[in-house]
């Protein structure tokens, strides 16, 4: 169909121009942005807040939550009195930079060092989609099992930095962290990687001081 | 952005069409074929190769696997001998008509009566997309949270049955069985739930008996 390649180019395009835009908006008021992609379920939201806690007293985080519906997670954000904003896509399966845009125009933005912005679960779409962020992470979990870098590879190539979250569970899994670790780079050399446990805290640390070095406090 | 819309809808009707040819094949074999979607690592292979054991000698069973790339997940079926094809999608993030149509020339449809359709894990983009299938599946589990319907409410809808995997888990999660029963039941009143450990088999019996019903063996 290739009726179809002139659109989906001007979209991308249309998205990209924005990204810079948000990148521009960002680097203006000193802002570090981190793009969090995962399966549904991962540890996403767990990951921000842990990181919140850590961070306390060393770095003003900002949320943007990302989902088809819903606001459970920008409720638990808010919770913690760190400044937040949902999107809900309403069906769409990955964030754009447009949204993320009119996103950042309801923060607080001169108050807020790092910003988290919490994609849609889905290890394939979020992939193309630039939102003018400066990281992208992706949080995998134990238990989605050891493959997942085999059979979604692209998202892995274009990480700056991994999660491997849940690792509390990984004495009633056939979780093997030698085979993730391999596939993982045979895709990618050179992102860090940081295994961790939200529920246990185990981990958090080196993850929190990575952010630290980037976000230049 | 209105010179979309009619891409997108001539795409949609040539799958529709497609899907439709798939069901009138597989009805002139008796196969019942299932849709199985999932977030990546929910265990829907795990689900798949339960189900394969739990019927043999009462149901032949065929088996199409989705994946960006890879053959991890056919190679663990075509062990058990069953007829297996892998579809690999190159970084598309769901099945569609045309895709299992080409897989379905390449099985021995004659030996099957009950067909798993194995799609891209992914709770948002499989939603939509007609396979030409007789049940859609929608498997969850336990890691993975009880506020899975919540976010990603479109797939509960559609489904006409529901997997919840990893019960061995709860022990260890803060999974709230109540609270994804509930979210689920607003969604789609009728769709059985079948729970289940792939890991300890316990539960697989009920859903293979399901099967033997629609299979009509």
């Amino acid at each position: 169909m290739p009726t179809e390649v002139p659109v989906v180019e001007k979209i991308l395009s249309a998205n990209d121009r924005i990204a810079l835009e948000n990148r521009r908006l960002l680097d203006g008021q000193g802002i570090v942005a981190v793009n969090v992609m995962a399966s549904p379920g991962a540890g996403k939201t767990s990951v921000i807040l842990r990181t919140i806690e850590a961070l306390r007293g060393r770095l003003r985080v900002g949320v943007i939550e990302g989902d088809l519906a819903s606001r459970v997670d920008a409720d638990k954000v808010a919770e913690t009195g760190t400044p937040v904003v949902q999107i809900n896509t309403g069906g769409g399966c990955h964030l754009d930079a447009p949204q993320v845009q009119s996103a950042l125009a309801r923060l607080p933005l001169a108050e807020i060092d790092l910003l988290f912005i919490e994609n849609v679960g889905n290890l394939v779409c979020p992939t193309g989609w630039d939102l003018g962020e400066h990281v992208k992470v992706v949080v995998s979990s134990v238990p989605e099992g050891h493959d997942k870098p085999i059979k979604y590879p692209g998202i892995f190539v274009v990480a700056d930095a991994f999660v491997l979250n849940k690792t509390d569970l990984a004495p009633y899994l056939d979780f093997d962290a030698e085979i993730f670790r391999t596939a993982l780079r045979a895709l990618n050399a050179e992102a860090p990687l940081f295994e961790m446990s939200c529920k246990t805290g185990q981990g958090i640390e080196a993850w929190a001081d990575w952010l630290l070095a980037p976000a230049g406090a």
